[in-house]
């Protein structure tokens, strides 16, 4: 095995020394609101950055000229692994989720921006730790930026390549894993997006805590809050449009926002995916809103809001929940089942399969039955006006296939556990797409506390999974990938 | 448009002609039970036997050769669909199914040998009525047969080529609705088969009538019973186990079955799709097995009949039912769900996705993840020690995704009137997979009648659809086909 072993560790004590700096940031919270955690978010972060800068040290001055695609899946996937570990470290030392298990899944739930939760009394938690598990998501969406226009194209995962020819400044040349400029310019973006929904919140009336918390959580679509109501608790319209707005923006490809941002509104119009995107929420919106005020007692306005609210926290894979949508009548419980295996933007913190390989499948499909008339007609699939390699159509759709053997081998280990089959298909289901909400025991009103230890680790397994695209954890099972060559 | 229409009319006039020959085959047991039905079955069958030979006659004389590979695709769906029309004419006039839309339900999911009815007290029809729908079924699964040999690899649908270059006789040359020498040798098979299972039913206990009645409806993987209680009303062993085995040969590729009858049985374990298909099976039943005597008082010999049975007849999409599978524990709830989205060989009468498709999905996943690391390498799904061209494997994935599609679409439609989420999926599932029993509301003890004529009509679509490979009716619907070329 000729893996550069030395850079892996690098990287890894980077990413570990940064995760502890951040877990500092919450001590003069934990301080100013005096819940009695600042001692183990002390430790915690000290655990975490002294490791992590020993290990940089160490290894910092390497031979040979960085990493190679080879120990780039290693290094992605440990490096999502090793944070949830030490992250878990504040929930257990401080004791507010003093179980490993229990701490990991709330850690790697934060991470993979998924939003599924332990928690089942939220405001009895330190402020402190809150803002960490806020920080987790937000430090994960951080982290899928920098993948998705940085590393998974030059892995050569599933199609990204697809949306980052469209990136401004990327070069799919050699991995190395300095931080592009294309990723400083789309985090400057996300860190600015962040702080003015904030605001905005502040604005609507919550306070500065939970403001900034929401804001955090929003950006990453992960979907924690510090409420146990989540967003129901802020019966505020202007709250819960702000969050619509935002959740929207950050289930966008932010290559597009920034070049919205630069007045190419044009650009981002002329984006397939995102008019997709943006077509596919507005339709369901329609249907669902209709729907709603058929069928509840709600105002035609709150029946659009709460339609809006739950359509775009399930598609950007949010996970927020202003109303139960599984309350309402059959074929909502249905549709929103469906959208979890829809997915926002690629390059966005979106989880799940994204619209760009729904808008491939879907098209191919159609060609697909052109060519059974003509087969020896080449009829490749178009997008943004540009023929898709048939590779890619091809790696496409293994990836969907992928996708639905792991929900069904998810959901049978799941379901031998002993849960109904709703709770069971519904919880893998919104593990593996980095929602947070599912069906059944763990619908939106519901959280993952009754989940037992050894579910716990299957679905953490599995927003792992969703959360690296697939490939990136699964060829590391393979036998070829630890086979020198 | 330049359709062969008189050779599209002469040959659905040559299939309404047997069919109502068929019908009237019923007559003698009409008459010998005094159910009072013969006069609507010889009605019926006048009616279907004379519009067919008008039809034929008036178009035999065919000044061009035959029909071309795009009349294929209609005469196909057309002779489904007529079939279905003419064959609920029994039902209607006899007055034992009064409505239209139940009758054209049971009709099609007889001739689709899916098995769903909407019959509530099938021990109170006539004997001749359950005389033809059996036959409905029977008559089917040689449909299916000659489509699978001699139709659908000219038509180019879904790697069907792949099993029939196993076949012995056949060329794919031009299309022409001769009905083969293989389809002859087969349909020999089939009649054989179904004679011996009806004998050794009635060894086993059965009367005359039952046993040819249930020997049809096994051999077409139809599971259409003359009984409510389906086969559970038969408490014999001998009895469940003659239909398991019997389930398992009609599930079997039947070239297959073939070659086994003369004696090549090295030919017969050597084809990977038995082997899976066999490998499956058993794999499951000993898992079920386990699971079932530790969940009920059964003595380990009926756990194991009772696991294999319910196995045996989702795998084969049969749907005859000896134990309610969504009765014991949410584990196999959620396998026999995802189990039927497996169906059983090519070339038998199963309906269903195909184990050949999954072998396929399955390799290529595997080969999708070296794919990533070696992208330059060129490595091709093997089959049978073959190498399976990337066209076939793109198609079979494509296959799949628009299974799914029409499946989400199919369980969306069917929620919106208003069934629950399980008997949703369930109904549409079982549906397109040609099996019968769902989940929910039309779970294994239960049946459609509780479903209304709108999904009815929805659920009857989805059959044809499963039935014919999807491509064969899909294809209808794009533009492409009606343009003139």
């Amino acid at each position: 095995m000729n893996f550069n072993i030395k850079a892996i560790i690098s990287i890894l004590g980077l990413l570990m020394g940064l995760n502890g700096a951040f877990m500092l940031l919450c001590l003069p919270v934990s301080i100013y609101y005096g819940d009695g955690d600042w001692p183990a978010l002390l430790i915690a972060g000290l655990i975490t950055l002294s490791l992590g800068a020993i290990a940089w040290v160490l290894t910092r001055k390497q031979e040979n000229g960085g990493l190679k695609k080879r120990d780039g899946y290693l290094v992605v996937t440990l490096g999502w692994l090793s944070l949830s570990v030490f992250g878990s470290l504040p929930y257990i030392i401080s004791g507010e989720i003093p179980d490993f298990s229990s701490a990991f899944f709330e850690t790697i739930s934060g991470y993979t921006t998924t939003g599924a939760s332990v928690l089942n009394d939220i405001e009895s938690i330190g402020k402190g730790i809150l803002m960490w598990r806020s920080l987790t998501q937000w430090i994960g969406g951080m982290g899928i930026i920098v993948l998705t226009v940085a590393i998974l194209p030059i892995l050569g995962i599933g199609g990204m390549q697809l949306f980052v020819a469209e990136a401004p400044g990327v070069t799919p040349d050699k991995l190395k894993p300095r931080i592009t400029d294309t990723a400083k310019r789309l985090w400057l973006i996300y860190l600015g997006l962040t702080v003015t929904e904030a605001i905005l919140l502040k604005i609507g009336g919550m306070n500065y805590f939970d403001s900034i918390n929401h804001a955090l959580t929003t950006m990453a679509t992960g979907g924690f809050s510090t409420k146990q109501a989540s967003i129901a608790y802020f019966t505020s319209p202007f709250i819960q449009y702000v969050i619509i707005v935002f959740m929207f923006l950050a289930g966008m490809n932010f290559t597009l926002t920034y070049f919205g941002l630069h007045g190419q509104l044009k650009k981002v119009w002329e984006n397939e995916e995102f008019r997709y995107y943006f077509g596919f929420t507005a339709g369901f919106t329609v249907l669902v809103t209709i729907v709603v005020f058929l069928v509840t007692d709600n105002s035609f306005e709150a029946s659009f809001r709460n339609a809006l609210f739950q359509l775009v926290s399930i598609i950007t894979t949010t996970g927020f929940v202003t109303a139960d949508y599984t309350a309402w009548v059959p074929l909502l419980t249905v549709i929103f089942f469906m959208l979890m295996f829809i997915g926002a933007s690629a390059g966005s913190t979106a989880g799940g399969v994204k619209v760009v390989r729904h808008i491939i499948l879907l098209k191919n499909s159609i060609l697909e039955l052109r060519r059974q008339i003509h087969p020896a007609a080449v009829l490749p699939v178009r997008l943004n006006k540009r023929a898709v390699s048939s590779e890619i159509t091809f790696n496409v759709m293994a990836f969907m296939i992928i996708y639905f053997m792991v929900f069904a081998l998810g959901a049978i280990i799941i379901s031998s556990f002993g849960y109904d089959f709703n709770t069971s298909v519904g919880a893998v289901a919104t593990c593996l797409g980095n929602i947070g909400p599912g069906f059944g025991k763990v619908g939106p009103l519901d959280n993952f506390a009754i989940i037992s230890s050894p579910a716990k680790w299957v679905l953490a397994i599995l927003m792992l999974l969703g959360r690296l695209e697939l490939f990136t954890v699964l060829i590391l099972f393979t036998p070829y990938y630890w086979t020198k060559h």
